[in-house]
């Protein structure tokens, strides 16, 4: 239970992107619950061998480590190395709160995410890139505005994850987003 | 796609219930991921043959309807049958914006949460009235106070739900509510 009154923490951690009606910026829990909500709806575009259940609970989880280390923006500069260590810390920390079996199996679910080399993981990862560029698209440019990007950079930082672990949502996001840099 | 922008919307529909930290009130959005990470530490206390994976799935979409229903907070007088046919027109209206098969699916597992006899509704319910008393003790008094209620008003109208579906989740909490009541 101390777990769970902890979670509630990552109800307070902002991120870069935007809600779809731009009021405010979204927090990582209701991104969580959105992203597993993607995953029950989109899972006909995982590859075969997908697990949606696993995906999911990656999902419920994959964010936790953002009550230490804070959301790290796909935009920023951030130190790669700097920002994984805190995150590896704060996975330790949090998933430790729980019984030793639980907390275990919970921080092992995480890594898998966070190595991105299963099936699981890359469609769980391929997701968590996909959603953001839709919020983006629905509130009139989001953290593309912010962030001062373009369709290239797009592309390269988010585009090539999302085709990872799913070709056809890049493939049917990729014209709407061009679209937008074109206008 | 139209269905998980339009779920956007559950972010802003807030609940009588504050964050642990009692800063504002919690939304419907994040409540759902919170519950869903309820399920999946407290899933031991399910009773034997209730499917984890099916009440997260459950609890991922239960609150959906607020979208055009809104919150009924459970301490509040609302009218339950006006209440009901409101939510289960937005049930049609929102799940009917996915695929035929899939719009039936997510539909069906809604009224099976709702209708709350089977184990796992049963269990997902238990869960979802028990989150919320555990965010009141953790922000000094959060929706009690605001309804004005005492503890044999909490053991009725949650505490037998909690109780149906998890009774050692009740047997846990309930002292801790006589507690704060008494102080």
């Amino acid at each position: 239970m101390a777990f769970l009154t902890e979670a509630c923490k990552l109800k307070r951690v902002d991120r870069a992107t935007p809600l779809c009606d731009g009021s405010r910026p979204e927090n990582s829990g209701e991104h969580s619950w959105h992203l597993a909500l993607y995953a029950m709806v989109l899972g006909e575009h995982a590859p075969d061998g997908v697990d949606l259940n696993r995906v999911i609970r990656m999902l419920l989880i994959h964010d936790l480590v953002e009550i230490d280390a804070g959301d790290a923006p796909i935009y920023g500069n951030h130190d790669i190395a700097a920002k994984e260590a805190e995150e590896l810390a704060a996975a330790h920390r949090i998933f430790g709160m729980l019984p030793g079996d639980q907390g275990a199996d919970f921080l092992t679910l995480w890594l898998e995410f966070e190595a991105a080399q299963t099936p699981d993981a890359k469609f769980a990862k391929s997701l968590d890139r996909f959603q953001p560029p839709n919020q983006n698209l629905a509130s009139g440019g989001g953290s593309w505005l912010d962030y001062d990007v373009d369709y290239d950079t797009v592309a390269t930082r988010v585009g090539a994850k999302i085709a990872n672990g799913a070709p056809s949502l890049w493939d049917w996001i990729a014209p709407k987003i061009r679209a937008f840099f074109a206008a």
